[in-house]
């Protein structure tokens, strides 16, 4: 088959709130070949996408991504990796390529996986796809009471982890942070297994986090997410060196897989969570899978948005053992719910991968319909971007 | 004052050929404030580049620059560190945003500049701006004749300092290699000095570096550069273990301090360049070159476009002592020409700042009209940017 059309669709909420729930746009990826569509989802800022894709080259190295990728030769796992390296090569001084690139390469593997009828996992080469332990992936409240109000839903609506993010945790004192994790704890009960997100709040500030880390120990969180933005390696290292049963995670903003590793070897983190949206797909999330497990790190996918995500971000680690943890989106907007019919949380509380060829989720294009923005972009009066018919 | 406009303007040569020539495109940025205009250049692919400025958010975290910018305070240097950490925070998932706010950050430094009537090396601190040694910069002939031929046309021109790069160097076999570093030392003499950028070419492949190792000592080359994408630190680090003499540069690629400062720390570069167009802009830049110097590393700018560019790109480091190299772009395409009639380049050979405030250099608006492209994004029927016209 030969690469016959890349589209990106812009689909966001009426109104954005400016809060952290990244589920309130989308970058929707469709590739057509060989009469099938193939679908990912960046985990971007959609408008800069677009014109990632689509730009003009300012020379060799400053590509478009459709330059390279229309027309491209797509039949084997390993002509992904291929498109991969030359992608990379010609958009080298474009830095919005990895997120463009990272949706696309998503969606082909779903092509292709469909052209084979078998699933984007096994054309990874692994064995088996194995249920996965969700945890409920939402912000805390805006005070220690809702986050507690949070907790006893999540818990009561059975599931066995949760993770609390952003909102106002590392904004205010110490004090007011470890009263947030508390009423955490106390709302999912004490057999859940408790994770914290600091939204990179403290920066590089290692003493900032350290602080926290007491109340964190005392509520048994497992990870402390986040504390420092995905390039502080050194941040990372000093506070894992301080940070005892509470273990570090990272990588959600890796946006390539040397950024990726370097957490694990300079950072030092005990779990990395790469988005397959961002850190070049699904073809590097799932070597990075392997080599964290060289490494002794576990590896847990990073979503917060869609199922049509989810999938993508399951199915490099499909094979891990049974009951990994997972991150599942529990109050995603209405965009990402109206994506797809589909649910990959089932009603034994684990998470499988569909079992339909690719990634086994078909978008529900006319459910997107109202989300939808027409975006055109011009160019000395020639259209380079006009949003086509959202359709299989 | 406060910022009242922002726009970047997308210029660039009728035609783009294929290769390393990133004089060919440009990203113009233009503020004002108070009257007054401030510019800077990204070195970034345009379009996207505006995108990533004018775009609506998707979320607390995945802003676009001008939400941030606009209305802000420009009073004092420290306005433009504290704007650059909240653009950083609202733009953390908007991958383009480090591109896009560089010139604008070298536009507030020009632009505040001008309303105190210093020039920009002035405000950051420094006590004095010193000439710099010039190496001329271009790309490899397509043989080495040809290569040969462009050393002499720079050593006849009075360059002391030369680097050749891109071009068919490490592409071919390492005796090809060999052929053209050789050529390239006897076009320019046995005085001056010789630098060979090697473009990435070997990704994280160290063996292939290696083998030029030898060719490179015996032309007796200052350093080779980027041998590797910026993000290979540990083949940096194992490259240099093995490249005696020969010291190895890199930092264009970064898109912020951090991973500059890791070229450092954990790649072991000697000289460190960082393009303030893309790094963060000038602040980031005057920050690293006092770091690089606390480790031992000297910090020297890239510069590959305009004379504006360089300008930006000396500012950081204009109290570094007489005779330190600076990267200077000999044979820019007539689009990086026309951008301004001054040249920084001195009749005794050396470069220097010009004495004016701000940069000190005003773009000829009316010389780059036949390169200005007409640019429209348009979402949902709403116009979201179209070029304005472009005037001081």
């Amino acid at each position: 088959m030969r690469i016959e059309s890349v589209d990106i669709f812009y689909l966001a909420m009426p109104r954005i709130a400016d809060i952290g729930d990244g589920s309130q746009g989308m970058a929707l990826v469709r590739v057509r070949a060989g009469g099938i569509s193939g679908w990912g989802e960046c985990e971007a800022s959609p408008l800069p996408t677009i014109a990632a894709l689509v730009t003009p080259p300012s020379h060799s190295a400053c590509h478009g991504v459709l330059d390279s990728v229309l027309g491209a030769r797509l039949d084997e796992p390993a002509d992904i990796g291929a498109l991969a390296g030359l992608v990379a090569e010609r958009g080298l001084d474009l830095l919005q390529t990895a997120h463009a690139w990272s949706g696309v390469e998503i969606a082909l593997w779903d092509l292709l996986g469909k052209a084979r009828s078998v699933p984007a996992w096994e054309l990874l080469g692994q064995s088996a796809s194995r249920p996965k332990l969700p945890y409920a992936s939402q912000l805390f409240g805006d005070d220690p009471h809702q986050t507690w109000l949070h907790a006893r839903e999540v818990a009561a609506a059975g599931y066995r982890a949760a993770k609390f993010g952003w909102g106002p945790y590392g904004r205010g004192s110490v004090a007011e942070d470890a009263d947030q994790v508390t009423a955490a704890r106390d709302g999912l009960g004490p057999e859940a297994t408790l994770l914290v997100d600091a939204g990179t709040v403290w920066g590089e500030d290692v003493d900032a986090a350290a602080a926290r880390l007491p109340a964190l120990a005392a509520a048994d969180v497992l990870w402390l997410e986040e504390p420092f933005t995905s390039g502080a390696l050194d941040a990372y290292a000093r506070l894992a060196d301080r940070s005892g049963r509470v273990r570090l995670a990272a990588g959600e903003g890796a946006h390539n897989a040397q950024i990726a590793r370097h957490l694990i070897d300079h950072g030092r983190v005990g779990f990395l969570q790469v988005d397959t949206g961002r850190v070049g797909g699904i073809g590097p999330a799932a070597q990075l899978a392997r080599y964290a497990r060289s490494k002794g790190v576990d590896f847990v996918n990073h979503t917060f948005t869609s199922q049509l995500a989810l999938a993508a971000s399951l199915t490099p680690y499909a094979e891990a053992p049974d009951g990994v943890l997972c991150e599942y989106p529990v109050a995603p907007s209405p965009l990402a719910v109206a994506l797809t019919p589909v649910r990959l949380l089932g009603g034994d509380g684990l998470v499988r991968l569909p079992e339909g060829p690719g990634l086994g989720i078909e978008p529900d294009t006319a459910a997107l319909a109202p989300y939808l923005k027409q975006v055109d972009i011009v160019v000395d009066g020639r259209t380079l971007y006009s949003t086509p018919e959202l359709s299989r």
